[in-house]
């Protein structure tokens, strides 16, 4: 089957390289004519304009959009959209907001052509690994395109069969759902960002107080000097809270027991902050996935202005003078 | 009556100032001479060691021990109550673990010695508003002591009574309140500074928010330069919100509308920390509490450990290398 | 000054109310004729009909739109800007979504008719204490309906002044402020109410723990029987935390210690969510304001189905049987 | 190798079941003379008091206690120390908090009695899968009992192995741990526990906001009927978040789409409130790890006494009725 594919970063070229592994053609496009080029080396068809690109896929076209940010991708289906045809399909596979996916779903349906909304999941392990992806659309249209999600899928490999399943849609478990329809899945590949946030701070904060274990401003008895990398290790073996996380985390502080090289600052893509204005709008309580958000937000600032807000009602009725630096530990 | 003071800092010092504008004798003992000889130049029976402190105490002698730390007021009231007699009174106005309280009471009484512990807030405007007190003790020993309470509390002056109250405890109008048996002073003093840290948090968030309305991250057209100082003290009047919190906050933004003296290090002292552990203890769900101590902890580091973890993980299963640096306020 | 009033609620009766007291003439409008009739009773020029209500305002009119919902507000205004003309004023008093404020606003400039939206404080005491109102619109049009918002303003009262204030805009300490152009008052209103949850929900945690104190869970010598309206009532006489917000609680304890006749379900007005909202596109942590959300959401829960899904993944790897109904307070 | 087991529930039961499959030999007590029936009946040596449980054992003696509670812990503990000899050996492999290990490791030394705490996770897998073990003691002394714990342990398998450990301590990859001296083996599991609680919560929340996707309150072209059990099952494979505890999610969501079976009330064993206890003790910030022990305390109360008082507040200001039972999802 033929895939056009705008956007050959990480992401784009390796879903172009997986598909071509399985015997599917495809026709890229990049602004960036290099990154064109290694593509075509590897079997690709190139393009150096889009409408080029438009012109080369046969009809009915699928033009997969793989860029990094929500303005781009925009123009970029509003240009394409532009020369497509009564059929054709526009996949966003990128990290787009969901209901963005149902403002473009109706307005292309209007002109004829379908939408289909990917959540990718997978990162820089997809190209060996497969992608999980989350699919949202209509359905003949999602049907039509299966052998491109079936080539870029997982497959089950050697993950053990859930109990109960039988008679179910047998994709899932070849690691990829057609969630429902446009944006649906978007929706879904936000909520699994959300929880990969929680799921991350939950490790996170257990290994920073194990980290901790050994302050000065803990009773001499109660101190512990902890190998917070044989315990990450130790945990991926029997315990309830193996992950696929913990073994990042394990090779993590193997390499690097103390984590040195990193900042402290984290960013945090849409997904996170979505999901949250998601469970608002539902009125769902969601505590630990906020609050995994709102920890990226802090690491990146210095101080924030709550905090001299705090200290100046301190002063005002306690007279408190903050120290510049005090001790991270103890109260006072 | 007659008050023996042990420790004259900015607490004690003025305790002992108050207690003397209202005709009450006091004998007082702090290790710095400079200190004791500073009150009793202002009229109280100073005192060079703790043994002639308390043999100027009248029989049966009340000591109050205003002291900063656990470590030292624990050492004080064992040094005193070893030269004590039958009858005899401590009282513990610091910030004093309430289980310190029980457990001290109970050895104390056993010896014949009562013990009485005092929230006290009020901070540096206790001298001239008076001072809230959290009393726990026997009820005939607080009684007792009542015209130094009396003394000490601010009074009911023009804050408007609460309806419903006739023939309710006349004490409390007055500005206190035994509260029950040993270690209930401590144990309402405790949640009351859980309270305040969950109050001032509240609208450290709010004025953040406020601070933060014109970053660049945002449109145009959704941005604002408000006027903190401005805001503070508008609603101070005739909002839902105004409190003797914001009355300090409005003067502190009027003052330096940017905080800018302030490094943002807030300490906690241990009221925080043991409110969330009674709430744990009770299995009271207290996620304001719990949140507004965290901040304060999150306010003295640079990074938590946590936050290097995530990256680790990041750049484990994304690629991602967190920049040194980056912009706080965009998602990726 | 003439006024036009639509929504004649409990709030907007009231304002209209309050301005007669100062010497203003209204014309009011109510879907419910009875709300006009008794409004036409105390003063104000009745009318049947939005086009009667138009009718007999003097130009340039000014109609302020004092309605629950945001449909309605939005259909009204569509309505009367469509007969209004160059140089009208459209005032929003009700709880609206900012950055509805600033659309609209955009559009009614374009045909020449100005917005101003005001966040209005104040409740069923508004009447007789005055409303605290934070006002977003073009400076020459706040500044003419300056008469309108003095009156409306509770005024300086017996509210001490803030130190450091000379020289500044003196409508603050009359309680009300231009905080900006169009939406700027509903936002420095959310913020308001945004803080309003977190001092709420501080207080409740705070009295929850000492509610549970005297649980059997804890040991018989670390129980405690308190008495929450006299600890309502102390804390506002010389202490750290006294408010408003406590006065009412303080008030709600006397007259029903256990608060029996409340249900538990708590509501939430939009102001709420969009400040959580808010906190997120700038990237300010706002834990505490969130957490008050969220127990508003699980408030008006039986059960959430997020604990089912902890309830089957404990009877997975454990094998633990959930009980219908364990003890609350105790751990297993 | 010989140990004695005291305590032959779920846990020590296949404890001793796992034993004796590689080859070693037990003693048994459990006041319930079935359950050392049972185990006799496969081999082990049953004893019918505690004495003859001591007897019977070898010199330097190995017991294990695996009981479920601290009370009982304690007293047989302290009953079977009172009867072993120097060199002996207590094993306390129960859900103990640590610092009551470290209390206890004090007092045996003195008597020349070994203490080792292990935190012992794999609940009703353990016996087939073997249980993930957290070593806290002396290092002779746990090196002794090595084949003990290589005989419960789950073994290397066929988990990948992480690169970076050549050259590190072996038993890590065997699913063990000697962790610190004593209590290290339990606080190990306590944090453990902890992020168990976490991730648990995480996995919990994001369904929840899946589940709630169709809500009336919410836009009609933004509502899906997402189906859970698939969705779960599809992030087993290749996405960023498969770990156990999503088996087991997926497997309960395959079995009950609605888990109707569950209450929702949901059960903390004492580590959850430890792991929070000790991240305050070290002023680490652990928001998440704290966020999801109180949704579980919140969800074995009806309505907490914190929501009355937000009721009663809102009386007080807004004239604001709760209704019995309002819609969940809507803002007012």
């Amino acid at each position: 089957m033929q895939l056009g594919m705008i956007g050959l970063g990480r992401m784009g070229g390796n879903i172009v390289r997986r598909l071509m592994r399985h015997g599917h053609t495809t026709v890229v496009y990049d602004k960036d004519a290099k990154a064109v080029a290694g593509l075509a080396a590897d079997g690709a068809v190139g393009s150096a304009t889009l409408e080029e690109f438009i012109s080369k896929l046969e009809r009915p076209r699928t033009a997969w959009v793989m860029l990094p940010a929500g303005r781009i991708t925009e123009q970029t289906i509003d240009t394409i959209a532009g020369v497509m045809q009564d059929g054709d399909v526009i996949i966003d596979g990128g990290n787009t907001f969901w209901q963005d996916d149902v403002r473009r779903g109706k307005a292309l349906k209007a002109r004829g052509i379908h939408y289909v909304d990917v959540g990718t999941s997978g990162g820089v392990w997809g190209l060996d690994r497969g992608y999980c992806m989350m699919i949202g659309g209509e359905k003949q249209v999602v049907d039509r395109l299966d052998p491109i999600f079936a080539a870029l899928a997982p497959g089950a490999g050697d993950i053990p069969r859930t109990d109960g399943r039988d008679g179910r849609d047998p994709r899932i478990e070849q690691g990829y759902i057609h969630a429902g329809p446009v944006g649906a899945g978007h929706f879904v590949k936000m909520i699994h960002n959300g929880i990969e946030y929680g799921l991350m701070q939950a490790y996170a904060e257990g290994f920073d107080i194990l980290k901790n274990a050994n302050i000065d401003a803990l009773p001499a008895d109660h101190r512990y000097d902890f190998d917070l990398a044989d315990i990450a290790e130790v945990w991926r073996r029997g315990s309830v809270i193996p992950s696929w996380l913990l073994d990042l985390t394990s090779t993590a502080l193997a390499d690097s027991p103390a984590l040195e090289e990193y900042s402290g600052f984290v960013e945090d893509s849409g997904e996170g902050r979505w999901t949250v204005n998601a469970a608002i709008d539902e009125a769902v309580p969601a505590e630990v996935l906020t609050a995994a958000l709102y920890t990226r937000f802090r690491s990146r600032r210095e101080h924030t202005f709550a905090e001299k807000i705090l200290s100046a009602m301190r002063a005002g009725f306690g007279g408190h003078k903050e120290p510049k630096r005090p001790d991270a530990s103890k109260p006072k």
